[in-house]
């Protein structure tokens, strides 16, 4: 068997690639991990989740971003930080197979499943790397500690924080993937920032990725667009409004389960996470064309509430919402409630608070402890500062984020000739709706 | 009731779009069509088939699509021809829902799944228009008859043949949509051309669309476009190959079901195309998540057949081609399959001649007696011409492509130490692989 | 002749634009405008002055540049505030007037040319409005006092404040252009927005041009590109080197003339500047042309201040700068003047101090008393609010840039071995050059 | 000094470009050549010569270009060529200081200039590098046989074609670059392909540069876009318009200096020109700045055809043309000759017929005998094949084009009242001008 450490395809391979133009792969393990079963399963999960419901553009899988990750950290790597003093070439496939590999953990629609089966991508891209898989053994042909130091760079543990940096920071290969490239698809105009200047004044410098001074503005712009794609894109409340219907769906069909309902179609690749015992053989089942079916099949279920909640979510009939935190009108929260229950919702499944601090947050801040590190420029004189102590911008908006509280319930009810008409008129008046 | 013959939005609506930038929707009965069921249902069957299994950008649905269509019939009525003599704006709804609905009959990796079944999306688009459908009940409200009117537009039958051309014309909305947002979403520099201007210079002349002579060359780029997409991305053998796959899973399927063989997970949504007795409502059940659903549940049957076949096309393990055109080199193929049988191949799943002609082809080919009418360039002086006659390269390409035959095989057969070495030899040598 | 107030073309014209695809063209006086021998000088003064010199591709001219301005304004009229309530089509051909000829007035290279000779582009504009000019007599043909309100329009006096807005206001027309412009000339990544986006939330409001809320991240990123573009091009330091040899070539040019120079090609078309007494008829006669043929002429002088600065601005010998701020390190600066006279320099041409706060300033800046309108958002309720007052963004930059000091030197003198080496030694060491 | 042959620049310089994104120079002598004032002329002498009156973007100057097909030779060896066995990277800077230098010789407004003064730009680039300039001295240090070398490349006799092919065949740097970069400041939608892709296939094959077979339709792609840029852009009737009043100015102007006619305003700088005896120096003080400085002082002349064809150039005043061939329709021809004579108008300077096959002509031929080199294939099998035995698309358009004749008049005779007016009526009618 060919000893994959070093072993180069015969000839470069590409993939047209809308965004980066092309993907160049030279080495052989990375087009046959490619080739893995566990990395085309990432072509069934969607980059951006509920998004393409907003952002009709937005239908791009994990599978098209992990190729540009790996495109851009290959990149730098090879354009950039090839033999310079504080980088060394033995590290280069382990962080392209990082890259690659980063996101091979992750669920059908992450954010809901995580949260109502209390599951964690991390936690699958270790088992996925370390278990009986085909990813691993085509890791393990490079070195038998080889899926080790892969879930190392992955978890942010290895101990070359360089190697880490271009998978994980503020500044990382992952970001810089992502922001252009759901930007292309949704097509807004945000999201652009001069990546190729970034690329040319990045530098390895003892254990951090440093920015030369002379490319701050481009890394200002970078943070700028993050701001606004998070902002008009990610945390668009009509695409929170389907992940409040697909957190719902599974939460009722986790109760149904529990309660010994009789479904027609069983829940047959949710019984290990109900019963919180799952396998990686099982997990790596699940993808959202098996999620999307299931819904589409429980449409016809008898359970009002899951026949209900799934046939909004296919059939995109989503819930409204309002600008409402609870905490600073807890009357005005309350009495909606009381008023729903009182039109016969359940509440417990269609009245939602959702807070966009509860979403995975990502805006520039260098103070927090986290363990995702700053941007650091380096200045003429080799000081190395960071990014919010020079940028008067970035300072200005380091860490400040305006909490967005919504709340969503179903708008059919306020025309619903079935309910109480005084009850629909209370709603009126306190949701501002004519 | 509102009459949404004339029923206006109170506030414009727009879908933020990246190949036309936005989509701007101002009508009730459009906004309200592209809430309902049927139509939502193209968000899960993709545009390009398998194309994105080559080209991994291509994951745009026909829902997609489908908006870009309509909003290019909406600029040419609402741009270009309102006011001008030959229009009449009584039309203008008509020919945009025909536009937004032209593809809603269209089932689950289209081509293959007609070719096996022998249904034609055709004839259940006029299904959904004209039954028990959401859709119906919109439309019935713009006028009792305008359901029947959509479907002869969408069909070509419609009496005013400016309103069919816009749809299905050798160089309509439709083509010109697809052109762009294919070459937007695989990234490949083919595809674009100055459709603004083209836009400019259509105008309506009694029963035809003409191009005034001004826009030619930007017409001649559009024909260069369009026969440039179909060789580099349309007809790449690559997605071909995984139409094979299609197929054959189908076919197998069928064969199986005829046989009585027992499933361990029954083709339930398929028995009504088994048994040729298919609804509307069954059929839209059909999208492409529930296609793959079945392949990934049917690589656990024991029908190895039907297994591995299953299993290839999740895990994007296709079959191999070589340039092979079995009527020019009858021998060689009957000893390709000779050979094949020896090592254990079944031929009728694992040996396929296919051939370009048999896709669904779109040259420019004036004189070819089909449907679809040709473009016409309007002279300075008045007169009608038709575009080959007018431009040297369009005649010179006009109704000329050069059919590519393939043979696909399953390569792994020659690295396969069961099968007899002697076997595999002459294999290798007839197929000139090293 | 034709009464220009209501002449449309028989036909459209389009003119082809990299940055809007096409300007488009309707009205006759817009038309006739444009042949004008005033506009159509301005295709030989650049947009940017001397950035080209930095930024190869931003050789774009002012004429490019104001055909964009219009078309920016035609289509927020035509588009847009066409048929609202607080807009009046009477006033659309002024503003379209106005937006074309807003820079009819500018001279070559106008920021050095002004501070030299004292003039005022704002002046001149007003009288090629109304002198004797084909532009003020293609003006009357509208209406006698058109050529008075289309100069009112410009200097922001004219009473409809939506009218000034258009062409004159911290989100204006003018602003919007060049911006992108600028960035597509120069090909920096910096200055795109959505333009379309910003224009479809315009509204008229009782003499306000307001932006509606929900375009209000929008309007952020324009400022920041704004913000950028001044950072990155506009102050660029280079560019701002060759301003410096330009000021100092007229400088020198009027010494030279008060001395009573005895010029081998005399500086006949500066006469009426030296004099102060400049009619229109010798204002237009200037462009950027004939500078650059006076300087190449002026090569061979033989005073060798100017002979030098002229070939130094011609062959692009720039002088180079440092970081320093006179009021900040007054020693270090007058011992860096007293080495250069001991070298010989003559330091009223060749030490120059330069801060960015001289120069053109547009930075968002709502609080500051001046004439330029600030960005006003609707709310969703009516209510009118500064854009500052609502997104931190902008308030935490408004107002806010960092001055910028430069000084420049020859840096020659320091190969120079006619120089005394021990001065050569400490000037080196003064500006930190090894 | 330093040896150029060797030295590198100590960090490498940028250029931003629009259209190659970054022009990357890491060798001091392509960094000290576009610093000499040889190179920097170019900024003033116009790519596109007198399109930019068509289309008001293309106002880029040959030092723009310059600079860019020096990038696209740089991408080729360094990112393609750099080790492979048909190419030695000792002729790396021999061909990166002939692709920047390669216009060098270019005059103003080349076309019409050598036209009438009989000159060529291919002399004058050579004497530039081989006679007493900033640019000889420069490539001197490289080398003493260097200047003649580089100058060899340029003019195609250098023995090695695999050099000279990647400045000047089918399709070189040269072509690649000013296609896309007309395309980009024009903003037509024409010109564009996939270079990135070409510059992937091609391969330095015994004593050829060759492309994969793979990339055939890149290349079809790139020939199609020549095509259209011809017809649409260079060959534009308009900007052949101007180039007549050019030429005529230009031959009226030593008309009138052979005759010994006194000018206010003496062409001083083409008095080498007229007598035919130019030296290099007198040569490269030429440039468009002082072209146009010249026609604007003409325009006071007493001269009435100078004046009048000075001012037509300067403001944009245009002679008309139709569509007419004098050796098809030799007696139409004549009869506008005579009216035109009838009416007064000096048909030496004001009747011109152009045909575009005395342009620079450049569609893909071949067959002809010429020194241009075809494009090679290189089969999967090793074969070279030319491009047009294998794309019937260049095949059918090889070598096509129609010729495209047009005559040229003034068109304010026909309302000239003091033309007689049975004069302009037959003029109109002949014209068929109503």
């Amino acid at each position: 068997m060919i000893d994959y450490a070093n072993a180069k395809l015969p000839e470069e391979k590409v993939f047209k690639d809308p965004v980066h133009r092309y993907v160049h792969v030279r080495d052989q393990v990375i087009w046959v991990l490619i080739g893995t079963k566990e990395f085309q399963r990432l072509r069934r999960i969607r980059q951006l989740g509920t998004t393409y419901l907003v952002f009709h553009g937005a239908e791009h899988s994990r599978f098209n971003h992990s190729l540009g990750v790996y495109e851009v950290v290959r990149r730098i790597i090879d354009d950039v930080f090839h033999g310079r003093p504080d980088w060394n070439d033995d590290e280069r496939l382990l962080v392209l197979c990082a890259a690659l590999l980063h996101d091979l953990g992750h669920g059908p629609f992450s954010h809901a499943f995580e949260t109502v089966f209390k599951t964690d991508h991390e936690y699958f891209t270790r088992q996925i790397l370390l278990g009986d898989t085909e990813v691993n053994a085509v890791l393990r042909r490079v070195a038998v500690d080889f899926p080790e130091k892969v879930a190392q760079v992955i978890e942010k543990t290895y101990e070359n924080q360089i190697v880490v940096s271009l998978i994980s920071s503020q500044i990382d290969a992952d970001r810089m993937d992502y922001l252009q490239r759901d930007a292309y698809y949704t097509g807004v105009s945000y999201g652009h920032f001069d990546m190729e200047r970034i690329l040319r004044v990045m530098r390895p410098r003892k254990g951090k990725v440093v920015i030369k001074a002379s490319g701050m503005h481009a890394v200002e712009d970078y943070i700028m667009s993050r701001y606004q794609m998070y902002l008009q894109v990610y945390f668009h409340p009509v695409s929170r409004s389907a992940e409040v219907l697909l957190n719902n769906i599974l939460k009722r069909t986790k109760y149904l389960y529990e309660e010994g309902y009789q479904f027609i179609v069983e829940p047959v690749h949710f019984k290990t996470f109900f019963d919180n015992n799952i396998s990686v053989e099982d997990y790596i089942e699940l993808d959202e064309y098996l999620l999307v079916t299931y819904f589409k099949l429980w449409m016809k279920e008898k359970d009002p509430i899951l026949k209900d909640l799934s046939s909004r979510f296919v059939n995109r009939k989503l819930i409204q919402y309002i600008d409402l935190n609870p905490e600073e009108e807890p009357e005005r929260f309350h009495e909606l409630k009381a008023l729903l229950q009182e039109a016969g919702v359940d509440t417990d499944y269609y009245l939602y608070h959702d807070c966009t601090s509860d979403l995975p947050y990502d805006l520039y801040e260098p103070d927090v402890e986290s363990n995702r590190l700053p941007i650091f420029l380096e200045m003429p004189n080799g000081d190395i500062r960071e990014l919010s102590q020079e940028s008067f911008i970035v300072d200005a908006i380091a860490g400040r984020m305006k909490k967005d509280h919504k709340v969503y319930y179903p708008k059919e009810i306020l025309t619903d000739s079935n309910v109480n008409f005084s009850v629909r008129e209370q709603l009126e008046k306190l949701l501002n709706v004519k």
